[in-house]
C-alpha cells in the first residue's frame, strides 16, 4: 500500500518531486461550505519559505505560489477534492549531476534506490524538504475547519543547536526568524548557526507543537490514539527523529505522584499528559515535541561511496541551511493540523448524541 | 474510521475488555504456508505476564491461553483470517465498583466517558493494559513470517525510575525480571522499585526495540515511512509518551558532522540514524525507544472528582504493578514485529524487480 | 491488502472456516450506546439456517448460536469493538475427504490452490457459505443503528429457476419457506425445485432487496457511490453473478424519457433510479437485484479433474440444497444493512450543517 | 472517509469538476521502472473524445491534453506518486446559469445539494461524466502495468438502443464509431440513434469488458472479490445501473448442471463463470457486462421542480449526447484495468511462492 495519503476522514496525498514540474495535493474529506482562497493557503506557505539571512537561507528561491484546481465554488468549499499545485520554478537540476552517482550521508539517497531501483537525484526527487510545502497547504486547509471549531496551532522554536528556549512568550514567536518564544535564546541560537556555518557544520534543534481548544473526547483507541497519530504525524516529516507528548522522556524519570495530572472540580491541575490520556484529548492543551536532526549537507567532508561502491570524499558546496529549523516549524504546524481535523471529523461519527 | 485495526497489509484487529469474556486479534493478510501453532503464541505471550515478586505483580492472575480458532489448516497457515481468542479468567469485576463513579488521575477514566458516553469502567475496560495481550499474540504471527526472512526483534530495559543501563549485554536480558541487558542495573532498578513502593509510588522507564536482518529498501514514503509508522506503533501503547529513532533528542544537540552516519565501502561506519535514512531502511539494524511513563494507579493519595464533578481524595488499595516495564517490553517487541511483517509485504508490491 | 474487511467506518472483519473451531466477526466503528442484545442477532442467523424440506435442507444441522464477547456492557453497546462467535458444531470433516484431490466444478477449489497453494478442502473452508453466517451476524448489529434512523431492510425471493413473482405482496414474504411475495409463485416455485431436486440437479434465482426510510443524501461519489457500494456488497456474496439498482439492465433497452424519473412538488413520480441519483440516495426506496447462480455441487455426473490433472467424472452424492434461495435472501438484506449503516456514519462526516 | 480514491495498492484519487480549472489523477502505488509518457496517456484520452457526428457529440470540444506533473524521471516511473492534470479548456458556464435553480431528472442536482448543501451547477460539477477522464488516464498507466504481464483488456458495445450485437467479431470495434463487434449491428444502432434523436429522446445500451492474459489466482475474498471489485467499478461509472459476471442474470434461469463450466485436462471446457470462481480468476478471460441507463438530459419536456419546490416544465436544448455509448467504453476498459492493476499487485503479497 502506497505511503503518499494521510488521514481517514480528512485525507490528503500528496504529490511532487524538488525539481519535478510541479508538487501538490489532493484534499479529499473536507466538508463543504467553507471559506476557502488562495490567500488563506498562500500565507501559511509564505511563512514555510526561506527568509534573508540567518539559518535558513538556500541560494533557490521559489515564489511558492498555490493554485486552487478543484473543490471550491463561489470561494466556498463544495465537499469534494480540492486539488492544490503549485509550480517549481527555480528548479536547477544541472548543480545537482555531480551528485548523481553519489550517496550523500545522512540523505535518501542509498535508501530511495534500494526501494525503487531508480532515483530521481535532483535536489532528493521526492525525498526533497519542497515536499513538505504541499503539507503545508493541506494543513492551511485543515485550519480552516479548526477555525470552525474554535481550535488554534502553534508552533515554535524550544532549542536549537543545544540552546533552550527558556521563556515562554508566545508573543515572541512572531518577533525573531526562528520562531522562537524566548527573545534572548533567539539570538543565541542565530549566533550558535553563525559559528556552525563558519564551521562548514549543520545543527539539529526541538520544535514544540500546541494545539488549544481542542474538545475532550477526539482520538480513536486501541491504535488510531491521538497521540499515536501524532507521532506518525510529525515522524513523517523528514528530519525528525524523536516525538514526544507531554511530558514526555522526562515522564520516565519521574514517579507516579509527580506525573500523575490531579483533577479538581476545575479541570486537570497540570499537564504532563499533554492533553491526552489513553489515547483521547482530555480538554488540556495538546502539546507535543518533535526532536530536528542537524541539516546532513555540510561542507565538512565527509566519508561515503559512490553507486558502484568505491569511497569518496565528499563536501556539498553552495549555501545551505544550517538547520531545519526554522522551516519545519510551520510544517510540524500543520501536521498537527492535519491530525485534529481528522480526528475531530472521526469523531462525529462514533461520538455519543447525549 | 474505528482505531482498532493495525497493518496495512499484514492487518490485525484486536477486541476485548479487561474483564469482558474474552479478548482476541483478528489477522488478515499473513501469507500463506507458514508453520504456525498455539505453542508458537502461547510462549510470546507467557512472556508478558506478570512474574512473581519484583516490579509487576498485580495479583490477577491470568492463564491466558491462546486458542487459534481460524487460518490455520494442519499446521500451516492458509492464508485466511487467522482469529485468536484468549478468555479472561479471573476477572473480578467487584473490586472494581468503587471506581464507577471516579476519574482516576492518569487514566483513561474521563475521555472514554467523554468519547463515547459510556464506559465499562471494570479494570479501565478497552483502555485497559490487558488489550496488549491480542498485541503480543498477533507479534508472534508476525514473527513467523520475520523468521523465514531472518530478521530478529529484541526488546529490553535500559532504563527504569532513573536508573540506566550501563551495559548492552544481550544475553543478560533473559536473566533478570526486568529484561535488562545490565545486570549490575537490573539490581538497582528492582532496589528503586522497593523504595517506590515502600513509598506508595511508581516508576516509569525506557524501553529500547532493535531489529537486526531488516534488508534495506523497507518503508513507504512520505506519510508512511518507516520511523513513522515505528513512532505511531510505539505511542500507541498506552503507557508510552515518546519515541525517538537512533540517536533520537540527542540527535537535536549534536552537528550535522557528529551526527551524520559516514559510508564505507563496507556499509554504514555508524548508525545515528537508528537503521533508516528518509523513512526507508538501510540494512543496519533498526532501534527506536520508548519513554514509558510511572504506572498512574498509586497507593498515595490524590485528587480527583467524581463523575459529577465533587472533589475526591484517591488511595488506590491493593497490589499493583510498580511500573509498566517490564510487562511493555514484549508489547513493543510485537509492535515492531507488526510494523516489519506489514511493511515487509508491502514492498513486494513497489519493490523493483532488479 | 487482505479482503475479510466491509466497510470504512461502521466496518466489519469475519473470519473463519467451515469446518474449523468457529466462525465470527469483528464490527469496529459501532457507535455506542445502542442496546443491543445475543438474541437480536440470534433471531437473524435463526432466519438464515436451512430450514425442514424444501429447497434448502443439507443434512449438516448447526444451532449457530453466538456469543458476544466484547464490546457490550450492561445491554449497551460501548463504541469499542464488538466481536461475535459462532462455535461450529456439526463438523464433519470425512465425509469430505474424497473431494481433498478433487476439483469441483463451479466451486473455488481450483482457484484457492491458486491463490494460496494451499486448500482447506473441508467442506469448502472458507469459500464455504457457512462464512455468511458471520455476515448475517453482524447485519443483525447494523440493523439496531437503522432502526435508530428509521430505516428498514427487506430481502426476498423474486424469482426462482425461471419462475417470476408477479405479485408484490410484502406480507406474504413471511409466509412461505422462499421469503417470496408472491403465494402463488412459491408453490410453483417449490414445484420447480422438487422437478430439478429429482433430475440431480440445482437451481438459480434473483433476491430482491429494498431499503425504505434512507433519507436523501447518503452515498460517497465518485468510486464510493451508493450504488457502487451495494453492487460490491452483493457481489461478494458467492453464488450472486449480477447486480442491478432500479430498472437495471432493462434501462438499457429503455428511451430517456421513460427511464427519468419526473420530480413534482410532492417528490419523485416514479423509481427507476432505483433510489439512487449520481451515487447518493434521493430518499425514495433503494432497491438493488442479485442474480444467484444454481448451487455448483449436483449429483447429475460433471466432468472435471484431479489436483494431478487426471479426468475425473463427478457426482455429488447426499443431499445439498437445490438452490442458494432462500438462504442468501437474509444474507443480502445483511449485505444491504453494513452498507447504509456504513454510509450513515461516513455522512455524518461531511453532510452540510444547514 | 470520501469516496474520490479507488484501488488499495494500485490507488488512484481523482479530483476536478467539470467547469473547473482542470481536472486530474494521482496514482499512488505504480511499480517503479515502467516507461511512461504522456503520448501513452493522451492516446487512451483521445479514444474517449467525442467524435464528429454520430451518437456522441456534444457541441462542447475539449482538446484534453494531458500532463505529467510528478513520479516520472527519464521515461520512467519512479515509484512515487504520478500526478497527472487536464486543463479544461471549453468550459462554457453560462450556458448553464439556467439549470442554477432546477433539479434535472435523472441527473444528481438534487442529490448533491442534499449530500452537501451546496451544488457547483455548471455542467453537473463533480458529477460530471468529464469526471471519467481521469479514470480513463490512470486507466493508461494501469495498462502498462498489465502489459508487463501479458494482460489485455477490450471494451465494447455489445446493445443500444434494444439492437444487439449477434457476431463477436473483435476486429470490428475499431470499425465502427460505438465500439461494436458486429458492424451491421453497428449500423443499425446508429439508425436507432437518429430516430432517438429526431423525437428528442436518448438510449441505454450495454458494454462488455473482457480481459485476456488474467493469470489465475488474482482476487481477494471474501469481501474484495474480483467480481465484486468490478462490480463496484463498473457501478461506480454515473450511467451504469447494472453490472454482471459471465453468465449473469441468465444464470438465474439455468440449471446446475447447465450453468457449470466442467474442467479438462486442458482446462475449462465454458465460461459462464466469467473468469472467476470463488472471488479468484481462474485464468479464463474475465467478462463482465454493464447496462448504461439513456442519457437523461432530452429536449422532450420533463416535469420536475425548482430549489422551492415549485413545478417546471423542463427541456434540455442544444446538442446532447443520444447515448453514453460509446463514450462510456474506454471508461469500462478503464475501470477493469484498474482493478485488475490493483489486485495484480494485491496478489503479490499473500500468493504462495511454490
Amino acid at each position: 500500500m502506497p505511503g503518499n495519503t494521510f488521514g481517514q476522514i480528512f485525507r490528503i496525498t500528496t504529490w511532487g518531486e524538488s525539481h519535478g514540474p510541479a508538487l501538490g495535493v489532493v484534499i479529499d474529506g473536507c466538508p463543504p461550505r467553507l471559506a476557502l482562497s488562495e490567500e488563506t493557503i498562500q500565507k501559511a506557505l509564505d511563512r514555510r519559505r526561506p527568509g534573508k539571512g540567518g539559518v535558513a537561507e538556500t541560494t533557490r528561491k521559489e515564489p511558492d505560489r498555490v493554485e486552487i484546481l478543484s473543490g471550491v465554488f463561489n470561494g466556498l468549499t463544495t465537499g469534494t477534492p480540492i486539488s492544490l499545485a503549485i509550480r517549481n520554478k527555480d528548479a536547477k537540476s544541472k548543480s545537482y549531476s555531480e551528485l548523481e552517482r553519489l550517496f550523500r550521508p545522512g540523505h535518501g539517497d542509498f535508501t530511495y534506490l534500494k526501494r525503487y531501483g531508480i532515483r530521481d537525484h535532483r535536489g532528493g526527487g521526492r525525498s526533497s524538504g519542497r515536499e513538505t510545502a504541499a503539507r503545508v497547504a493541506a494543513g492551511a486547509v485543515a485550519q480552516v475547519l479548526l477555525d470552525s471549531e474554535g481550535i488554534k496551532v502553534q508552533a515554535y522554536t524550544v532549542s536549537l543547536g543545544g540552546i533552550r528556549a527558556e521563556k515562554m512568550d508566545m508573543e515572541q514567536c512572531t518577533q525573531n526568524r526562528l520562531f522562537c518564544p524566548d527573545s534572548y535564546a533567539a539570538l543565541r541560537m542565530e549566533e550558535r548557526a553563525a559559528e556552525a556555518r563558519k564551521a562548514g557544520d549543520s545543527l539539529g534543534g526541538v520544535v514544540e507543537v500546541m494545539a488549544t481548544g481542542v474538545p475532550a473526547g477526539i482520538g480513536d483507541p486501541v491504535f488510531d490514539k491521538l497521540d499515536a497519530e501524532i507521532a506518525k504525524a510529525l515522524m513523517s516529516i523528514g528530519a525528525v527523529k524523536g516525538v514526544e507528548i507531554g511530558s514526555g522522556f522526562k515522564a520516565a524519570e519521574l514517579t507516579g505522584s509527580q506525573n500523575n495530572d490531579p483533577i479538581g472540580p476545575d479541570g486537570f491541575m497540570s499537564n504532563n499528559a499533554g492533553g491526552i490520556l489513553a489515547g483521547i484529548s482530555n480538554g488540556e492543551p495538546v502539546v507535543a515535541r518533535a526532536a530536528v536532526k542537524p541539516i546532513p549537507s555540510i561542507s565538512l567532508e565527509q566519508d561515503t561511496v559512490d553507486i558502484d561502491g568505491n569511497p569518496v570524499k565528499l563536501s556539498v558546496k553552495g549555501r545551505h541551511d544550517i538547520s531545519a529549523i526554522p522551516r519545519i516549524v510551520p510544517v510540524c504546524q500543520a501536521m498537527m493540523r492535519l491530525v485534529l481535523a481528522d480526528h475531530l471529523l472521526r469523531t462525529r461519527t462514533l461520538t455519543a448524541k447525549t
